[in-house]
């Protein structure tokens, strides 16, 4: 069984790890493939202090390896803030972003290794290779992409700041104007991506971010044309109006698309869609040639979010074989 | 009053501190042109994981900044040491070098701004704006000067290594057949350096190591000659047949000098040196063309540091005029 999961941080980490429950899969030994192939969502990530940082792969590698803070779902666990504090005293800027301590040695790794000129998929590879995660996990591209969100600026201007400024600083509060993947059109999937798409039994698509997580990893060119391919079956991330986790509202909004299970299927299509789990509350969801199906969709504790993967893998085992 | 002193770590820093008592002086409203000018070794810096680190800047900057450990004399107090431990953890060699949390904010402020293209002094200029230490805080040098000590190696051969690797690696347990500035002979002093020591009323060379720290500094083309040309007083690093503290001797044995008070003072020799203070213990000193006074050297508290550096100070005072 080969699982393809295209993912951002909190949410698809959360899922990934119901995923591993449903297929009794985990950590592995050295040198096994795993069943499970994530592709992170880089578009997030920033570079600051000289640190390369890359928050949803990290929060899916701290996740599955046993590092996450449980309670908050980023950073990692018994984490402390000194560095970040000093810098501040010093200070540099930007104060806003969380740059715990333990964080920073992996940001520190990382900008060392890419520095050297390793692409960010070795990397990546490198660091699992403490966390032992007991999935693949690919970068989307080990190319550049940077979202950006535009926000008003003086009376009648606009600006363009990073992802992360208008999540965290600004809490997106700032009305998104536009959301775009700076260097996402010249963009190239990392290695691995496509052909692991084309070598799964199913594609899942976590309750992540439909615009900033989803939407990023979907612009990358091949990705989209690779999923349309294969059995595609998403796990909403709206339930009644409102985001599962996150502010995915804010994001829906700024690309003119409703804050509903419906709007988003709409929104990714039938073309690439196959399936579709809404929780209860949206079973009225109805979107021309794509299976929806309707069940709790809360992921409220490792039992829950496991009965979503499982119904989001028997959906696609339905589906599979079926005209795409 | 204008004094320069050419430092080291540890003991250039508790020496400054006993000599600001000595001039009752200390931190200084910005934009006061501090009474000494301190040109601090930079031989033993060092880049590690993208970092920057200038132990002997840092020690002098952090002792008189008041964010010194008192008890090990290097770093900051109240330190922790995660990124080091999770660097470890991923596997980051080296593992033997101290790095610590607060620290580590240092150096990513220094290998930002000196990846933006400042030089050091600029650097250090601006990291002193928050430690406000009381002394102009020069480093020798902006161009890179690295001391490399050559050890044995294989059977017959032989190898370089960083100072500090083995300084601190090593515990200065390997003999050391040479030691190095590679560098040295093409670096320039760092602007103001050889205007303060034209400048000054005295030099006072505190009980840094002669070889390692004080040898750095005068092994930049220029800084040894202006120094020649004015009153120089020297604080020996050795009280009877040992180093006041750190591992001296291991240095001084690599460079054929005799650990003893009279043998350091030979080897800075008169042209360099006008005055030179010894322990009770070394009354026996002598040099040719070179001032010989004893008192008790040790620098055990800040009254005794402070004793000591105001006989540096009566000696250069007597000593001024005379030829140099």
């Amino acid at each position: 069984m080969r699982i393809v999961v295209p993912a951002g941080g909190i949410g698809g980490a959360r899922f990934l790890r119901g995923l591993q429950a449903a297929l009794g899969v985990g950590a592995e030994p050295t040198g096994t493939d795993p069943a499970i192939t994530v592709i992170g969502n880089t578009g997030d990530d920033i570079t600051l202090f000289g640190l390369r940082i890359c928050p949803d792969l990290d929060t899916v590698m701290y996740t599955l390896g046993g590092g996450i803070n449980e309670e908050q779902g980023w950073g990692r666990a018994a984490e402390s803030f000194t560095v970040k504090e000093e810098l501040a005293a010093y200070g540099m800027q930007p104060t806003w972003f969380g740059l715990g301590d333990r964080d920073t040695a992996t940001h520190i790794v990382r900008a060392q290794m890419m520095a050297a000129g390793y692409p960010l998929s070795a990397v990546t590879a490198a660091l699992c290779d403490r966390w032992r995660p007991g999935v693949r996990l690919l970068p989307m591209t080990d190319d550049r992409v940077e979202t950006h969100v535009v926000v008003d600026d003086e009376p009648g201007g606009r600006r363009a700041i990073h992802f992360q400024e208008w999540w965290i600083r600004y809490r997106a509060a700032l009305p998104a104007r536009e959301i775009t993947g700076i260097g996402a059109e010249d963009a190239a999937p990392a290695p691995g991506v496509l052909e692991a798409i084309d070598e799964a039994d199913a594609v899942l698509l976590p309750p992540s971010n439909p615009v900033v997580s989803i939407g990023s990893v979907l612009a990358v060119p091949g990705i989209r044309e690779a999923l349309e391919r294969t059995t595609v079956v998403g796990v909403s991330p709206i339930i009644g109006d409102a985001p599962v986790r996150g502010m995915a509202d804010a994001c829906l909004k700024a690309i003119g698309v409703e804050t509903s299970a419906q709007a988003v299927a709409e929104h990714y299509g039938p073309a690439l869609l196959d399936g579709w789990l809404v929780d209860k509350a949206d079973e009225h969801t109805h979107v021309d040639g794509v299976a929806v199906r309707s069940l709790p969709l809360y992921m409220s504790d490792p039992e829950a979010t496991a009965a979503i993967a499982r119904a989001a893998l028997d959906l696609a085992a339905q589906l599979k074989g079926q005209p795409s």
